[in-house]
């Protein structure tokens, strides 16, 4: 059985894979179903709209390909959080230049019925600029 | 002695209050000496640069008052995290006009030796707006 730790690190890694795959799925399975995202100038939002916007990916939509670099994992019992670098790179369908984005996440993570699950996602990422 | 949450609301009560009375040892006193704080379009930055910014106020500087409405605490041993609605209003001290910002946080707190402290915060206010 890997440690708490490894496990958390392996749902990072599967949840960055599944975003790159659009495979809403697999991201949806790793989160609670009282999951809450803040980013900023919004309000914080849950599963449903995650789901939403992540269903809605038509054909054209940018493809994305991230890294999430964990600095540091805290764990007590079924709490836990990391604060990790995040990059993300968008590369636009039309073939104009792809775009970085580099900031940092404050993320709790929870232990139900054995398996972590991702609860409360702070995404420190400026918005993504909005193009002509 | 009070329950585990309502210290946590108090820490954050005294919190706002030493912020509006510009009394950077009360706030120092309220984090820990690892504590980390997250904010947008920077790297997260530590207790050092907290204390210079705060201590650096000049006599011009503009009025902080604010209150931080707590959404959720879930505690676990001697770790909890919250999520609340951070209002702040800023009044410069040239007489122009006040401005608000809203938002919302995602803070971690650990007891260390009885006493609930803020450990880790990502604040996802707006940055204030330069001023010409």
């Amino acid at each position: 059985m890997p440690s708490d730790e490894t496990q958390i690190r392996e749902l990072v890694s599967a949840w960055m894979k599944a975003t790159r795959e659009k495979d809403p799925d697999t991201v949806l399975s790793l989160m609670t179903d009282d999951v809450k995202f803040l980013v900023p100038g919004r309000p914080p939002f849950g599963k449903d709209e995650f789901e939403k916007a992540a269903r809605s990916q038509a054909a054209d939509a940018p493809s994305y390909d991230g890294t999430s670099n964990i600095q540091e994992i805290h764990i007590e019992g079924s709490t836990a959080y990391a604060i990790a670098e995040l990059t993300l790179l968008t590369t636009p369908k039309d073939g104009s230049p792809a775009t970085r984005r580099a900031g940092h996440t404050l993320t709790i993570f929870r232990k139900l019925d054995g398996r972590w699950l991702l609860a409360r996602d702070a995404n420190l990422l400026p918005p993504p600029s909005k193009r002509p």
